[in-house]
Parts: C-alpha cells; structure tokens; sequence
C-alpha cells in the first residue's frame, strides 16, 4: 500500500529476481526506472503529471539527477521511495527522494532538478505562473544529506566507447529515456570492475535530447580509482549528457 | 493487492510513464520482466523459487518463451498477471499467464517452459523427484488460447546486427537475460516500423547461455511482412536463442 500525505508520497517495491544484477542486488537502472516513476506518479496524484502537462503541450524535462546508495536491496526485499518537491523556482523544481528498507531505514537518497517546457515553442515554462503557483503548494523543505548534483567537466577526447540510439532507447517523450544514458555509461565497465567497486553514486546532468538513430559518443577522462566522469555527445560537438560515477573503496 | 490460490498466483501492476514507448504503451520488454517476475515470486511462495533451489545448488532455466498481445497497458493503465503451471514432466514444466486489464479483461497471454538444473553438473533435474514431486501438486490444467511455441528455423546466413554482451545484459544468473535477447531482438526495427506495424507476439526458443564480453550476431531471414525469424548465434558456429516478432497488420 502507498502512503500519500500533502507532500510526500511514498511508493513500496520488492526487488524482483529479474531486476537483480549478477550479485543478486537491485540493478541500478531498475532503481533510477523506479525513481522516476515514483515523481511521476506524486506528480499525477497532484494534478502536475505529465498526462495533465500534455493537455497544455507541456512536459517536464529531466535537468539534474544524482543517486546514491549506501547499500541495495538484495533479492526478494521490500523497499521504499518516497519523494517530494523542496523547492520551487521560476523555471525550476528541486525534487527529493528517499529510498528505504522494508523497516523504512534510509538505504540511499536522491535529488533531482526538473524544468517544465513548452513542447511546441521548446521554451520553459514560469512554474510560478504555471495553475497560480499550484506545485508551490505542496512544497516540503526537507532536504537529503546527499551532495547536490556538481559541476562535472571532461576535458578528454577519448572516445571510450559509441552507441546509435535504438528502439530500446525511447522512451514516452520520443527521446532517449533518462535512465538509458545511465545504462550505457554503466555499461563502460565490467561484472569484474563491480564486483571489486560497488558503485556508490550516479549523477548526470541532462544537457540535450537525443534521437532515433543518433551517434552517441561516450568520452572519458581519465579515471581516477573512486570516480569516473564521462560526457554524452552527439557526434564530435554537441554535448547530451554529463556523468559522473563514484565507486566504494576498493574491496579486499 | 495480490492474489494466490492454490494453483495460481496474480499480481497487479500499474503501467507506470517511463516504462511506456514511443507511443505511451507499456514496453513489451517492461511486460518480458514482470511475466518472469511473476513466475519467479509465483514460485517462490510455493517453495521452489531460485532463493529454495539455489541452497540445493540448482537453478530454473527458461527454455521456451511465447507472448501475445491483443493491447498493451497505456500510460496509468493498471493491469494484472495471473500465472500457474499447467504440466510437469520429467524434465520441464509449461507455465502459462494471463495478463488482464484492470477489469480483469484478458488482453494477452504468455506460455513458458522451463528446466530445472543442478549447476554443479550442468544436468537437469528430475522435476518428478524433486521434493517427492512438490511441484506437481500445484498443477492447474487450464490451458491459454495461444499457440505453442513453435520450430524457428533460420537458414540465412544475413548478419543484421552485432552486440557485445555488456553489464546491462547480465542478470543474477550470471549470463545474458531471457528479456535483454528480446530487447536486442527488437532493436533491429524502428520506431517507424512498429508505429505501422504493432509488435503481436514474441516468441524465444532459448538454445545455450551468452556471458560477458560474447559476441552475438543476430542473423535474419528475408523478412516477411507479418513476421521475422531471428538466429542469434554467438560467433558463427553457436546458436544461442531463436526468436520471433509477428506483427499486426499494417496500419493505414
């Protein structure tokens, strides 16, 4: 059963067998799918969903998105989401999440920074002005003792990898889905790397969208032991997504 | 809220905005996982899912996969599966589904088969021995109105396409994911394609395992307009899953 009160919603989940990676933990990518349905889902019990959006030609877009986790669930554990907006901005929202066990211990946090834009002129919209401030109404200022999403830079111009954007890719909005990127960078590493540095936090941040058929090229600074950056970019010059993983100390 | 009887078990789920494609319906391979979630927690409450099996060093390995949709879930959609097993025979089981509306309306069903093995030998396990026959006491004889899944024979030798199996593909048996092969399997058309031609059916025969870093071909037939065969072979010699996508009718 979900838990709604006038800010916070909160969603229940099992982590599924086919959900789990090679180390019978939740997959990361399940959880981000999870994460974001579950802001789709509060938005939609508020009236701000993007079934309602889409009747004004309006959409929300994914800015920011940072995940951390000090342990995943592990097969056949319940967890829980719960999530909240905790700051409204002209043309930004400031979303929260919490992820907890069954027992509603917190296991992992995250933020993420949403603008809403106007599908047919691509412009944002004054979420201010947007129903007389309606979302504003359910603003709750708790915070998550996670960093903010931070300023992620590649200097690099070492294609570590390529990917042209398939049917699998996109997603509702006809672009390529948030957590896809997720998936591809993820993908930049092996079982074996995991399984000596458990990942710890994930962050993007969403410059341009990306479409059916696009090269995407996957470039890499040069990795540090705790922490890998890595810039989406379409073809040589246009930048899509900018990614940052950080990994647990080394095991062992 | 979920249900079980006896014999079956349902589960109910919301068709949730960023498991929807294109063109806001719920996406087949979103579907894939939670049929193989069903089984897996169907199971799992009778005493022989993986977590039972894998104390005895044995596992369930899907052998044959067949879905079929008259609709799919759009966007908030509720939807239900109802999963029980049919027949056990010494060494396979045919599981069936029905995935219902929220009304409890059949929109599809799904028929599977599966083997039991010991992964210490690789050798199946006699299912009629297994725990004095447990699982036959579940057996439930209704049947579902959709074919068998059928002989797919492959004789062309057209590569279509190349994946090098990544972390995504991996899953908490240590190989590729019975639903990543249909991910990869749909990958080959565009968007453009199923907006004319909706997807009506999969269907996998599962032959051998793919582990990291394996290079799969997905080798094709001269399609025809309803329907494609699929070999997906890991270098040239070794035949991994045959596969097939049968469309609607053209649009229009």
């Amino acid at each position: 059963m979900n838990v709604t009160n006038d800010a916070k919603s909160t969603f229940q989940f099992l982590c599924e067998p086919f959900h789990c990676d090679f180390q019978n933990r939740l997959q990361w990518t399940v959880l981000g799918n999870h994460i974001l349905n579950s802001a789709g889902v509060h938005a939609g019990q508020r009236g701000f969903g993007i079934r309602a959006l889409n009747e004004l030609q309006f959409t929300w877009v994914l800015s920011r998105l940072a995940i951390e986790m000090d342990a995943m669930p592990m097969q056949a554990d319940g967890f829980r989401i719960t999530t909240w907006i905790e700051n409204v901005y002209r043309f930004f929202t400031d979303r929260n999440f919490v992820i907890a066990d069954a027992k509603g211990m917190p296991i992992g946090y995250a933020r993420s920074v949403w603008a809403m834009i106007d599908w047919t002129t691509r412009r944002p919209v004054d979420l201010l002005q947007y129903r007389q401030g309606h979302i504003a109404s359910y603003i709750c200022h708790d915070t998550v003792p996670i960093a903010k999403p931070g300023h992620i830079k590649v200097d690099s111009d070492r294609v570590a990898d390529e990917h042209v954007v398939r049917y699998s890719d996109i997603d509702l909005n006809g672009h390529v889905n948030s957590i896809k990127y997720v998936e591809h960078v993820l993908d930049l590493f092996s079982p074996a790397h995991y399984a000596q540095h458990p990942l710890h936090r994930v962050e993007v941040a969403y410059v341009a969208e990306s479409n059916y058929g696009d090269r995407l090229q996957l470039v890499c600074n040069e990795g540090e032991a705790d922490r890998q950056d890595i810039l989406i970019r379409k073809g040589q010059h246009t930048p899509v997504a900018q990614c940052r993983l950080v990994f647990h100390a080394p095991r062992g």
